[in-house]
């Protein structure tokens, strides 16, 4: 057990001193650990979770109890609830996590150059991952394995509401680490429900690498804000769907349909539709009537109202929000370079997807939208770690800077360059 | 000619703002300019440069006049100068950029996936450099050339010691842009002197997405505590050759000679000489009476100076010091861990070397040695983009995230996914 449980933590810098130091202190070790190291201690910490289900569940009674007295609404304490399946995913999950290949030591590019030496770049961990997130408590899991297989120490911060069950879960990951011989501070779980440890974790510096939110919008605003260490993040997800004057019909009324009603509360739903003005009449009847069966509040522009007159009119407004709800803007457009124009405008540089059969029209699409993700008849709801075969994922960046996209394992290490020489020196 | 002249700039803001906005504008020609375009645009400004040698020389006068009177020392006007072989070099290196493979659109690991989608990684611009240097008008051309290269949009701040230098060379850049038919805006020089520019540079993350400071640590230090935008940069260059007891003693002599007396004044020069206790009898009295003969003072640990009793006394301080001078300070280790530990506690992660003909202690020292170059068998002093073969490069990255170590045209790049489909949908 870990002795410094929410109760005697009498000072929040001191106590998160100490565990960015810790975390610094046995980074080097992880980054040098072998994947048969880590690949057993990630199986341990499965096995142990599986052992410790009436536990984590007994835990999770006391937050979900808590949570009903504080009134959380139905959704958010649906999410908290660490069920027997869910118990099993993360257990899964973890499993899953050592079967993927270990990016760290990858040596890429290693060549000859004209002095002879050879030159190449190794993957490596980048040292000290700090991670904040919201209710989930199998994102305590999921985060510490992603840390673990690529050989960082993370430092894991979950939501109040989720503190026993996050606690529990924690001292599961502590015994398969020990089991495996890697050390216990490999992964520390904040155990203080003080928000000021958030504060402290976003200054120090000097023991953290980088900082990952998972969560809502003012969750990772706040941390963007604040955050005196790099941030891998996204904002919104505000993305698109363009139809093309080429897009096959079939194909267009499946993924345009699929991008907004899938999921609604994700960021990579479609949230606004564009329409060159050469189908509107043709597509947007049948598609409209799929969206308003399925329950779909309709917003269209002025263009777009004349072929469907019942619609409520969008305001400038709408282009900009991500409406994570059965809500969805529709503008028609005079073809594809407006379309790339309010993309790039209004858009929030996510995921967005052109609809059609034209080999030109794609291949600028794919060049001159400048978002995370650009696609070519398919769903915006794709842009995801596991279908674009990542593995797993601990986000999506909006940023360009380090990575962009889905985030696996390789966007949680860096590269070094590595110089093979037998004796050669500069002229 | 550009209309902003020092003598016209009112408001340092307002200035500031009007160059963001004209280069985010830009920016999206630049991301989808051709690379035949880039390329004539890079010898047009190489011809202009060439043409306007006369008036290139007589603006750089009024630096260096300007300069005496200042009382700067004679190494920095000596690199404010612009001579006839400068200007020659700086076109010779527009050409050599115009001939580097264009690194915007290259679609990387596109694949197939299950559900039938093929996923890939498409390399783009970032978008905007901005650049902040000091006396040395070069750097202007082979930034902005870069920045060009690369699709990206520069703002470029240099010393403003060398302001009409900067100047006269900014009206040849415009010059070659608009030759080739790109917009002017793409390479922007400030033409205030007023230190505020840089304050507001800093600031300005809606229109610029990423900083690079090239100059000395006063420069970096103040820009990577002000920028609210990310930086790429290098602090310090506290380099290692760590000397092993297999080391070969000829490739010793040579490549720990050259590590630090090639050239003093760089990032990658050798600071402190580690000496596997098994070696210091044997190793340390020729290489001493080497440097000692080329005008190195030599500091040491007790145990250096058992063998090397007429040397200085180092104290602990000097391990993290960067001398940039013929200063060399020698410890003697008990072996492999020592060093990798000495090198990681108190070298700078930039480059660091081992001697060595045993293959498995080659093997951890460049596993373990967390810096952004570890060698083997070679002088610190080839860690270079030049040396690296990227053809050219805009500094050297001691940060982990994004790029670490020689950042040439790829390092002012990123990636993007690309999604081709066929109607696919989220199952």
């Amino acid at each position: 057990m870990n002795a410094n449980t929410s109760a005697s933590v009498s000072s929040v810098p001191a106590y998160m001193d100490a565990i960015g130091r810790r975390a610094r202190a046995v980074s080097r070790d992880l980054a040098r650990a072998e994947t048969g190291i880590k690949n057993r201690a990630l199986a341990a910490i499965a096995d142990a979770i599986e052992a410790a289900a009436p536990r984590l569940k007994a835990e999770n009674a006391r937050d979900l109890e808590a949570g009903c007295a504080r009134g959380l609404d139905a959704a958010l304490l649906d999410r908290l609830g660490l069920i027997d399946a869910r118990i099993a995913t993360m257990a899964e999950g973890l499993r899953q996590i050592a079967k993927l290949p270990d990016p760290v030591g990858a040596i890429e590019d290693l060549k000859y150059l004209p002095s002879g030496i050879q030159v190449g770049r190794m993957r490596v961990p980048l040292g000290v991952i700090g991670i904040i997130y919201e209710s989930r408590p199998n994102v305590t899991v999921d985060a510490a394995a992603l840390c673990l297989k690529s050989g960082n120490a993370a430092i894991l911060r979950g939501g109040s509401e989720a503190l026993f069950s996050n606690q529990a879960i924690a001292a599961c990951i502590r015994e398969g680490l020990v089991a495996a011989g890697l050390p216990e501070a490999a992964v520390q779980v904040i155990e203080t429900p003080d928000r000021a440890a958030v504060g402290e974790l976003l200054r120090m510096k000097d023991y953290v690498d980088v900082i990952v939110p998972r969560g809502g919008k003012g969750l990772i605003e706040r941390v963007s804000r604040e955050s005196l260490i790099p941030v891998i993040k996204h904002l919104d997800g505000v993305c698109h769907v363009y139809i093309d004057d080429s897009a096959d019909t079939e194909k267009t009324l499946n993924v345009a349909f699929n991008a907004k009603c899938q999921r609604y509360g994700t960021c990579n739903t479609m949230e606004t539709l564009l329409v060159s003005a050469a189908r509107a009449v043709d597509i947007l009847p049948p598609l409209a009537a799929r969206y308003t069966d399925e329950g779909v509040r309709l917003k269209g522009c002025e263009r777009t109202r004349a072929v469907l007159p019942d619609i409520e009119p969008a305001t400038e407004a709408d282009w900009d929000i991500e409406y994570l709800a059965p809500i969805l803007s529709i503008k028609v457009v005079d073809g594809l370079d407006e379309a790339i124009e309010h993309i790039n405008v209004h858009g929030s540089h996510h995921t967005d997807s052109i609809l059609t059969e034209d080999y030109s029209r794609a291949r600028r699409f794919l060049r001159e939208v400048d978002s995370s993700s650009v696609m070519v008849n398919a769903s915006t709801r794709l842009a995801d770690g596991f279908e674009y075969g990542l593995g797993a994922e601990i986000g999506i960046s909006t940023d360009k800077l380090h990575a962009r996209g889905p985030v696996g394992l390789e966007g949680l290490t860096s590269q070094k360059y590595v110089v093979l020489g037998d004796g050669q020196v500069r002229q």
